[in-house]
């Protein structure tokens, strides 16, 4: 159930780490771009590669609708599914189910959930979502939790903490009796198959709202059950951005230094650099994918709304300090008639550019922590 | 106003040509990708690079209407505006005007129409045309002509040839007074200009409609008036693809042996290898793109709906004896997943793997008279 993580270098709280899976080595601090439905929108993953993605996030939720996890098991697990021989990260669906189902119905078995896409009826309970990982075959996979709602009185908290503590053990129960069953197993004897003694990893998410007592509390007890990696959940849920970093630093205190720690589902660039530097190994955002898709670019230099009229004309490059293949080639006045005139080329090259400036900026972070003088 | 083409192989009717435009040789037969608006919908430009295409089409009415000519010309032209270093060929506007706009005016003038964009009310004209597509700067522009519509009888027939005769006078006219203006001419010492002294080449088109005496009119006249290159228009209009060779045929044979001939709007890939034999040196087409869209993939082996069911679980590539970046790393199951998921991906891929396709076409029949013996 391991899998191998080193710190190699630790500049104050930031660490840099080599997170070893059984599809390649991941550098730490590390961006993982989400490919929601086995792709990340626009952008092939011959250029996910040269981008230099180490790891890719997928959504159980949305593979479990479509095309199912069955199909992708058949199929030999997503690595091969989506022709991506590098690592993968599924969250557990829980988090989908909470954002994208107001009609869920919360009990102790699980989740019941109507699909966004028909309307027709699911459960979801730690167990099934670990069957589901399993046959998706991610490297690493994500306990069954209850994101709790923000706000949330204190009982609350404590009712949603409680209930993530027991669906942990229960996920790692079901991982730990049926991890042999991943697709690319080496016993499975099938093309797929890879040649490694490793399984998947399962992460526990720890929970407890903003409350840092109760964050404390869900750490500690997450880590008496034993994970072999520990995700911060329930953040970036409508909390005030300095919240969120009060909650992180409260919780990250308390979580194994030998062990990687992976926070769900931020940040800004800026937030992303704070967050490696209290001690963050492992980030994932729809932001720099989905801010694309509106024209909302990030530069050297700042925020670019590439929409507006004052780009026109203008010749410069989107980014001069970027080495990515858009900012190399095209110019400011071509993205912008590119977005005005509805090209989905806007949304391919836009989201090029995004994730280059996400990498990039977590490859700077990773050479600070290298070089110990932290920025 | 010339532009070198040399003969270099003939076998029966088939030519193998090279077209030296102020943006580099295009070997013929060429297929010419369309790139409506500056951009081929979905494919970056080094992709397109890669994929060999020697000479885009942009469409001069979409250019016209958005970003609008002297935005991009005074950022130096088509070329440097789309950062698209080869051949580009604009059409003249007139089919755009004919098949998008049902309102519009024709009169000896030009044509009054209204934008698909905001109904915002326009005129083309011979020498307006010539003007947008002097500012857009491609390499090889077109004569503003009128496109008989199908069916027509033989004197609506006879009007509009007398029409479009006409309009070619004024479009060369216009441009022998302007050529120089175009914005990457040696002597615009501006950024984007080239060392050359070669100006765009203006290309003269024939119609006639179904009717091989007023093709053979039409032709002889158009050369009487004289131009480095002569397309063959008015067709693809919806008459049967059988009536389509007989015109071609009975078009091609009236055009000079030592001018590029260019067969606008066609075909299946089929359909372009039979132009080729006809003798037919430049063709272009929405097929493969809007195919790709919807879906519709060409193969060695024949059509493929990629969104049909039974490809669900189709681990082969989409076609086994294509080389292409889709088809060396992707599964029909895969793309099947793409396109049913509504992934932006979907119509990525699938315009390559067209595009591939298309130009793999054309290399082999290229190859094919170079050897001498045409398939």
């Amino acid at each position: 159930m391991s899998i191998p993580f080193e710190v190699e270098a630790t500049n104050r709280s930031a660490r840099l780490g080599r997170l070893s899976t059984p599809h390649g080595v991941v550098e730490t601090p590390v961006f993982m771009p989400v490919g929601t439905v086995a792709s990340v929108k626009g952008v092939s993953q011959d250029i996910l590669e040269e981008l230099g993605v180490q790891i890719l996030l997928g959504n159980t939720y949305h593979l479990f609708l479509r095309p199912g996890v069955e199909q992708v098991r058949q199929l030999g697990g997503l690595h091969r599914f989506m022709a991506w021989p590098r690592a993968i990260l599924t969250d557990s669906g829980g988090f989908q189910v909470f954002s994208l189902n107001e009609l869920r119905q919360v009990s102790e078995e699980g989740v019941k959930f109507r699909s966004h896409l028909d309307g027709s009826s699911h459960l979801f309970t730690p167990e099934s979502a670990m069957e589901a990982q399993i046959g998706l075959g991610a490297d690493i996979i994500m306990a069954f939790d209850e994101c709790t709602e923000h706000p949330a009185d204190r009982e609350r908290v404590r009712q949603s903490m409680e209930l993530t503590l027991r669906w942990a053990e229960r996920s790692k129960k079901h991982f730990e009796a049926h991890k042999h069953e991943v697709p690319w197993s080496k016993n499975a004897k099938r093309s797929g198959a890879i040649q490694t003694d490793q399984t998947q990893a399962l992460f526990g998410i720890v929970q407890g709202g903003m409350d840092a007592a109760q964050r404390k509390e869900s750490a500690e007890r997450t880590i008496e059950i034993g994970f072999p990696g520990y995700a911060i959940g329930g953040l970036s849920v409508g909390e005030p951005r300095a919240v969120t970093r009060e909650v992180v630093e409260a919780t990250v205190q308390h979580l194994p230094a030998d062990k990687p720690r992976y926070l769900m589902g931020v940040g800004t660039p800026e937030e992303i650099v704070e967050y490696a530097g209290l001690g963050i190994d492992m980030m994932d955002c729809v932001l720099p994918t989905r801010a694309a898709r509106h024209g909302l670019l990030f530069t050297s230099e700042g925020r670019v709304s590439i929409k507006q009229a004052r780009y026109a004309s203008d010749q410069s490059p989107l980014d001069a300090n970027c080495g990515c293949r858009v900012c190399q080639r095209y110019s400011r006045a071509y993205l912008r008639h590119l977005y005005a005139a509805n090209e989905v080329l806007a949304q391919v090259l836009n989201t090029v550019h995004n994730l280059s400036f996400y990498l990039d900026t977590m490859r700077a972070v990773r050479h600070s922590i290298a070089l110990g003088n932290r920025s």
